[in-house]
């Protein structure tokens, strides 16, 4: 099986997942799973999910007792962007090539969506009965820490605040770490968890999932200056407008190019070293920094 | 003791452990726990997190272990009106007495303050360790499932398809299930869960809490009709300018006014016959329906 072929079997396994969540009938509520459903099955590339699985694989754990964790990780990303896409927020029109969530259903029933897409993250863990209770425990606490104030949600708020600062490098690193990071080390480090991964793979696991989350957002600053929107799929230049201090706009669009592929090097390394079977997680840190400009 | 004594206890436990949740020092983040704490600490009577309790108590569980989850369904009340005031929602400028949170922070901060605190109070139950992990686990499932798509957030989404219908006593009973109802019952059925009540005590708190939330909901929309907004602290009048169908404007306000009162009787009656020790739980249900107009 190639890489390509295997991305694409993790992928559909994910929204066959995500589909389980919602009702079979409609229900009285039809507007909101609707709503929740066009931003789940707008074709994201599943990066959060799909290393959580992998990393769960190659420590020896089973994928269907990580399912719901990795379908958990989509949601609660997803409705991060449906909250970043809102007027009060980005105000962007366009994500993953379609109108944003409140272009389509308005700007209330948008919130009310993201709202209940972080809430059903942790409804759909705790709705499984696969793993046991404090190994569930395990994961959901990861997930949530990484995901709230001390976490995104942290780092989205740094990120508004960088628009009234000239942050410096470190303080733009630290909002990178929050906001994209954050939620892409949990994958690594709840897959680590529910493999009941050994203390060297979990701090092989940490270290990768640090360096490709950062390298994947260095190339998003990078799409934002020079990408096609037809391409990219979602709205670009908003850096620029919303006066945001980014790596790219600090030292430049080669040395941002650069330092991706240098803490991507550094990523693959880690991992070849210290976790079997790696080759699949190197291909996809390869892959996240080669996206189309 | 008297009834407002335990009651003012319940208030300072409660407060006590929701500001564990907060960092001691302050952070890079400062202003989103400032924004949380803001709307957090504004004055609730802590409805959800007394019954939660109480339920506990008198069915013979620890206060200690109950302790988070009533925290936890606080600062998921809190997010929701949060959100629910923002220019987007209801766009209201006064919540108990003070500007809304969107008026002091700004729209993103509001909606991110919102999100955090959802996200915290799965990140605070997570973090206790005082109760075994299938219990947690149990009583975890409750909240989320009330708080989101098929509990509360449902009855939000209902509430704002409703003003562009006419719609019937059902499902405006049923919006208000949803909306109000879904989060005080599983106050009720969390603390019993935390003291491994047996199937009549639960049946019974479920019961009591489904009667008390509609009363309780009905008295809301009498307070937006008749009340003054010195005293209720709150932006009113604002279900007739969202064209919004309520119990009162369906049936007026003398039958929405008798209808809260048997209610209350009713919750009442079915408790002392199940549940021991009961009369503080009697009492909060009078307290409930008899606030300043």
């Amino acid at each position: 099986m190639t890489y390509e072929e295997r991305y694409k079997e993790y992928i559909e396994l994910i929204e066959d997942g995500l589909s389980t969540y919602f009702p079979k009938s409609p229900t009285s509520q039809e507007r909101i799973f609707e709503a929740m459903r066009y931003s789940l099955f707008g074709g994201g590339k599943r990066i959060r999910p799909v290393i959580l699985l992998e990393f769960c694989r190659v420590c020896g754990g089973s994928i269907e007792q990580a399912l719901p964790f990795a379908c958990a990780l989509e949601m609660i990303h997803t409705y991060s962007l449906i909250h970043d896409d809102l007027p009060c927020m980005d105000n962007d029109d366009l994500r993953r090539g379609r109108p944003t969530n409140h272009k389509v259903f308005g700007d209330a029933i948008a919130l009310l969506a993201g709202d209940a897409l972080l809430n059903g993250a942790f409804e759909y863990i705790f709705s499984q009965g696969e793993l046991e209770p404090s190994k569930v425990l395990e994961a959901a606490k990861i997930i949530a820490s990484s995901s709230g104030a001390f976490g995104m949600i942290g780092g989205q708020v740094m990120d508004i605040e960088n628009e009234n600062l000239s942050p410096d490098a470190i303080r733009i690193k630290q909002t990178y770490k929050l906001k994209t990071g954050a939620l892409i080390s949990a994958a690594a480090e709840v897959g680590c968890a529910i493999a009941g991964a050994d203390a060297v793979m979990r701090k092989s696991a940490s270290v990768f999932a640090h360096n490709i989350g950062l390298a994947f957002q260095l190339v998003d600053d990078l799409l934002d200056i020079i990408g096609e929107e037809e391409t990219v799929g979602k709205t670009l230049r908003s850096d620029n407008k919303q006066h945001k201090s980014t790596f790219a706009h600090t030292y430049g669009l080669d040395m941002c190019k650069h330092l991706a592929e240098v803490l991507t090097e550094s990523a693959k390394t880690d991992i070849i070293k210290n976790i079997p079977d790696s080759d699949f997680l190197c291909w996809f840190a390869d892959f996240l920094i080669k996206r189309d400009y």
